[in-house]
């Protein structure tokens, strides 16, 4: 027996704070590595319901594919069988596109054939009629725990997987990484991946649990905060049913690795928004807030702040004490940056007697600035050794934690060197060096690929890479006095 | 005589409200479009001091240059006049790249020449040693007021004006809108700009003012407040020497045109850095955000904000109440939309009866959603069918203002033809409608060129176009109530 729903899970969580991952959440294991996969309702030619099949063929999944289909033997030219009974196999995870009346059919058909997933992709339960939707979803639930198996959704995208071949939609990303993403919408699942996937920031694993009748957010977060291969958690959240229980897993895994969360519904529009999108109750923005601020958890509110945190947490260890250093080509910026450093509560670092020293031999005697702020002027873009020269300087100094570094050539070309000589710089530096492609400045984003392949992140403006950092230097704060508590 | 510096600018505007521009600023005129052009301490080769060259011909600036050098006869192949006085042509304005300690022989030689304006690049003044350099920056107002002609400057750029055939820089936009952009950092003047211009975004004039020793950001307000190519204001302000000046400027301009500002040195460190990069005193956070409010400068934190309200002003007539609808395929962004509507203060619009019932006509019963924000479903990716009638239906619903879209198909070939499809919907219709081509849905740039240039707004999200869209309303609602007290 693989788990039985909620009410279990809750016996078992009030033993106290565990040490070791529950075998309820164990059992999920199969949900992110199946063997075998049965697509129940796939549609013929290229129509949403499709996505499953042409997600399992491009992420080129190992295991088994059946096909299951109540009249046609054959779909688009892949064999089809009647019934979950008739596949010659065990089925480990079930993905079901069947129109809605035929639901209850279907899960009858898998708790015969004994499976352990079932990924329910059909829509139109508690989203679309509160009330009724939510006793299909409870008895849904009932059914899977007489059955041992659980349910993903309904209304939802399931699984991506690369390290497994598992993924809900064609062209994602088959190279892997070190993030989990929990969302409670399938698209913005897809979205958010192949957005990180131009950044080269790739994942370990991602679910989309829609209206999460039986697997919900706590129980994902539980197994990807114990996972080895997740270090980073990033979720996308309308509501959470059970709100102890998601307390219960914060209060064990708090400060054990960032999670970065995209909570919405924290308005009135919102609040009824979500409940006509994964029939999610939402609102209590006050008391998310305090959460986040209990359990460390970091709020973004759009999916660029949530991709800004995921850039700095895959490519900068966590340490230091936020003393931020600025070299800008262009003063303006340098200006602003300036400014977000301490609107952020970071510290402007104050640059050691020696470092001033060698500024002032390199860098020409006006149009530049060599204090924090480092200005190295216009010069700089036509002769890329200032810019070298100045982040040299600065990641030699003990003041300084971060380098925060804002420039480019004339051209491409000299962009691309400029590109490398941070590289260079980077590898022999215990520093966090972070880079901005100011907009305009080097346009061709193929330029900056080097960089983002080298664990350097690269932020659009100053303010949004100060905002994300400061985040992470928050977390580690609060990561760090966690572990005193702890030891 | 062309105009006398702050003294006598003070003197005028002392007798009161004004209603047609000061013939001080009319003797701004040259700066915008001047006849002639001597550009005095050319460089050979390619250094920072070249791009004032190579930018009046990239440009193709249709009047005389002069290059003048007090030793070379010619600069990598083109003639050099010893001095200004050898020219044998009247010059309307003169560039200064010359070497700090020939800036008063410099400053005479335009005295004499009888020039009208001077753009003084050369640095080194109270941005390095602010109480020496505020001398010297008196004595070149001195100079000019006695000279009959104004000094842009020092530490600056210069003027931008594709209308004139004038850049600071090569490779800027020749293509003429009807934005003015003035800013003290003068590589900000090439980046914003060149970043608009990839959105199809254009500018009439644009002015870095350095150091403003004597053409100051309240008179450049005033000229472009006036100036009929001009429709909206952005501006990157460090500080303002003459605060009551400004404040005089606003009371008689106030409301005529959005003024976007992006005013740094808001913070200690920023303020410091501001010191060092144009001799600026900031500071006084509070007192800029009160002046803000009461003249309805639409404050900006970052330049993607900036480009954001300058994108929203220059396509969308101001009208309406701010009842937004929004179009959605995927439904996580759609909830995340309706906060932003609430948080931004917007309304989020109560669809008309007959708009449901179209909707509920169209869209299928499950997976979507007929309420505001309309979730059209992972269907309306492959048949974009259900994005068009959805976005007919909302432009066709009097209780509507705005409707956000954000959606896309499954390959770029319907990616065009959806942006193609809004485009024919916005033809016919006097709503905003605002586009978002979210991260990940539509990747390649090159499709969204058709929505730029058919004065559609494009934002990467959804919560970054309500933020700008609730700038602008606030904007209209602040200029309705000066046309109601002016009357």
């Amino acid at each position: 027996m693989l788990g039985c729903g909620r009410v279990a899970l809750d016996k078992k969580y009030t033993a106290g704070k565990l040490d070791v991952i529950s075998p309820f959440v164990q059992a999920l294991n199969p949900l992110f590595n199946p063997r075998s996969i049965a697509l129940i309702g796939v549609p013929r030619g290229l129509k949403p319901g499709k996505v499953f099949l042409l997600g399992l063929m491009d992420q080129g999944f190992k295991g088994s594919i059946y096909l299951v289909h109540p009249t046609a033997s054959e779909i688009d030219g892949f064999k089809a069988y009647q019934g979950l009974a008739d596949i010659p196999d065990s089925i480990d995870m079930v993905i079901v596109m069947s129109p809605r009346q035929s639901i209850w059919e279907v899960l009858d058909e898998c708790l015969k054939k004994k499976v352990k997933i079932v990924i329910v992709y059909t829509s139109g339960f508690s989203e679309v009629d509160h009330a009724q939707g939510k006793k299909d979803e409870d008895r849904m639930r009932e059914i899977a725990c007489r059955g041992g198996f659980r349910v993903i959704g309904p209304n939802c995208m399931g699984i991506y997987s690369p390290l497994s071949g598992l993924a809900p939609f064609p062209f994602m990303p088959k190279e892997t990484g070190n993030i989990a993403f929990l969302t409670q919408s399938g698209s913005l699942m897809n979205l958010f991946i192949n957005m990180c996937s131009l950044k080269k920031i790739f994942f370990s694993h991602a679910a989309s649990y829609g209206n999460s009748c039986d697997v919900d957010f706590s129980e994902l977060l539980e197994w990807v905060m114990a996972d080895d291969n997740t270090r980073i958690v990033c979720s996308y959240c309308e509501g959470i049913t059970d709100i102890r229980k998601f307390v219960r897993i914060l209060q064990k895994t708090a400060g054990k690795k960032p999670i970065i969360m995209w909570k919405v519904g924290m308005t009135d529009a919102g609040e009824k928004a979500a409940a006509s999108h994964t029939g999610s109750l939402t609102g209590q923005r006050h008391l998310w807030e305090a959460l986040f601020r209990q359990y460390g958890i970091i709020q973004v509110r759009d999916i660029e702040e949530m991709l800004d945190l995921a850039m700095g947490f895959s490519h900068l260890p966590l340490k230091g004490h936020g003393r931020v250093a600025v070299i800008s080509g262009p003063g303006g910026p340098a200006v602003s940056a300036a400014d977000a450093v301490e609107m952020n509560g970071l510290t402007l670092a104050k640059l050691a007697k020696t470092t001033v020293k060698r500024l002032n031999e390199l860098l020409p005697e006006t149009g530049t600035a060599k204090t924090n702020p480092v200005d190295v002027g216009l010069g700089a873009s036509f002769d890329l050794r200032y810019y070298f020269d100045a982040l040299e300087i600065l990641t030699n100094d003990p003041n300084i934690d971060a380098v925060i570094i804002l420039g480019g050539g004339v051209n491409d070309e000299m962009n691309e060197e400029y590109v490398q000589g941070i590289i260079r710089i980077k590898e022999t530096s215990d520093k966090h060096i972070i880079t901005i492609a100011y907009p305009g400045f080097i346009r061709n984003e193929k330029i900056l690929e080097p960089l983002h392949e080298n664990g350097i992140p690269v932020y659009s403006t100053p303010e949004r890479a100060l905002k994300a950092y400061a985040a992470m230097m928050r977390f580690y704060h609060f990561q760090k006095s966690i572990q005193k508590a702890d030891s």
